[in-house]
């Protein structure tokens, strides 16, 4: 078994692949320019050497281009696929939180506090400020980084957080993250520090630390550490994906291409 | 009538006194320091001039002892009253609020932030806090001013207010409260200014005033100005409590005994 496999190996021994959301993280980090395209068949390498069937691949590019996510441009009998201009953008975004080297430091925060109202209608109020990445306090109760929005129609408070009381800790560190990052702090621990040549090797074992990494930190706000029980492992897994990242170059689209072209 | 009956008419015409809050008020503005005493005599003067029967001055004497409001000694056949030292300390915090020139200006808050639990619960919870001056924003967040308490187990942030909208202001300004205020702006643009001679008249109108000043505004906490609705008449009101009083000097104590053992 080479040093390579067995990387893979350790890092998707935790489950089951979302195929869609593994070519997402391939395009969000070899493919971020407007004019950055990905032939099908360096996408064939790229998912073969993690284990994807060509299959799921192909009902997955299916569901990326139904979804907006991706454009195909056909170029004889092989397709070249690129992020659309929204894709791009949210990825761009995302990509700011991923490859940050450390967790964020804010100190200006903002409270945003709803008007009183049924449960059911404050989801719904809640859903679009949660989906921007404001941290939920109590139901109702918004935590938001920088300045306040203007005219919002809620009571908005901009500070500085003073106590942050261990049940707020623990409501922001549901059990499945916590238990997530210490896996992912052990596997990112036992692959090393592989030392590949093959770029499709290293571009696939970078998408795919990249991938096990962003699952888990977009499922939570962005919040410092302060804010986190201390069985937290966040910081611990980012300062590990940044030092392998960096063993791991990311090769030019161009190399990736040529490699795939000739077999690997 | 004379001047000051039509004032103290116009003052009581709202309803009921509850005479022992009279007399809290009368303590208040004219015997505040330790040493400082009132005699029955004065008391039934005062009261008397504001049409409160002596019977009803002996049940609320004798409820303001057995609640440790104040202390009595007892010098041949007349009574004399003082404060007692906790019934001191309250009046005087009360004081700075009653008297002051200006509404709070506070720019600096704090967000004290309650752990999600039964409403039953939380009510308890939140009771000792609004009574020690925080304002209720929605159920489980409280608006305090200046710095958040240390170790409170409660999320608490520090800073500024951004935005109050209209459903806060609402919020903070109970129906029946907006009615008093505007009933008693109404009542001291009524009275006028009236030139009061008599030592006994000048301290009975001054406590009257004082004391329906007094009953609205220690019923909601201190916020400035632009936490309440356009038709919340605090301010308006305190600007013409503040004139009175400068037109009804405070006598001395000594003055006011001399003039009670004349019989006024």
């Amino acid at each position: 078994m080479t040093r390579f496999s067995q990387a893979v190996g350790i890092l998707t021994a935790g489950g089951e692949f979302r195929v869609w959301s593994v070519i997402v993280s391939i395009f969000g980090d070899l493919a971020r320019e407007p004019e950055d395209e990905i032939s099908g068949a360096l996408l064939s390498a790229l998912t073969e050497r993690l284990g994807i069937r060509p299959e799921a691949v192909r009902v997955a590019l299916h569901r990326l281009r139904k979804d907006g996510w991706i454009t195909t441009r056909k170029h004889g009998r092989s397709g070249h696929y690129r992020l659309s201009p929204n894709a791009r953008e949210t990825s761009r975004n995302a990509r700011e939180r991923i490859y940050a080297d450390e967790n964020r430091k804010t100190d200006r925060w903002h409270l945003l506090i709803l008007p009183p109202m049924p449960q059911s209608e404050r989801h719904d109020r809640e859903k679009p400020w949660l989906a921007s990445g404001y941290a939920s306090l109590v139901p109702g109760v918004m935590l938001g980084a920088g300045a306040a929005p203007v005219q919002s129609g809620n009571f908005t408070f901009e500070g500085e957080v003073a106590e942050i009381p261990a049940w707020v800790k623990s409501a922001n560190a549901p059990t499945e993250l916590i238990a997530g990052y210490a896996r992912l702090e052990t596997s990112l621990a036992s692959i090393g520090t592989p030392l590949l040549d093959a770029p499709l090797e290293i571009a696939a074992l970078r998408v795919l630390v990249i991938h096990q990494w962003r699952r888990l930190l977009l499922r939570h706000p962005a919040l410092p550490d302060r804010f986190y029980p201390p069985e937290w492992r966040e910081a611990a897994c980012r300062q590990r994906v940044v030092e392998l990242l960096k063993h791991l170059p990311r090769p030019s689209l161009a190399e990736l291409e040529n490699a795939a072209s000739q077999g690997g």
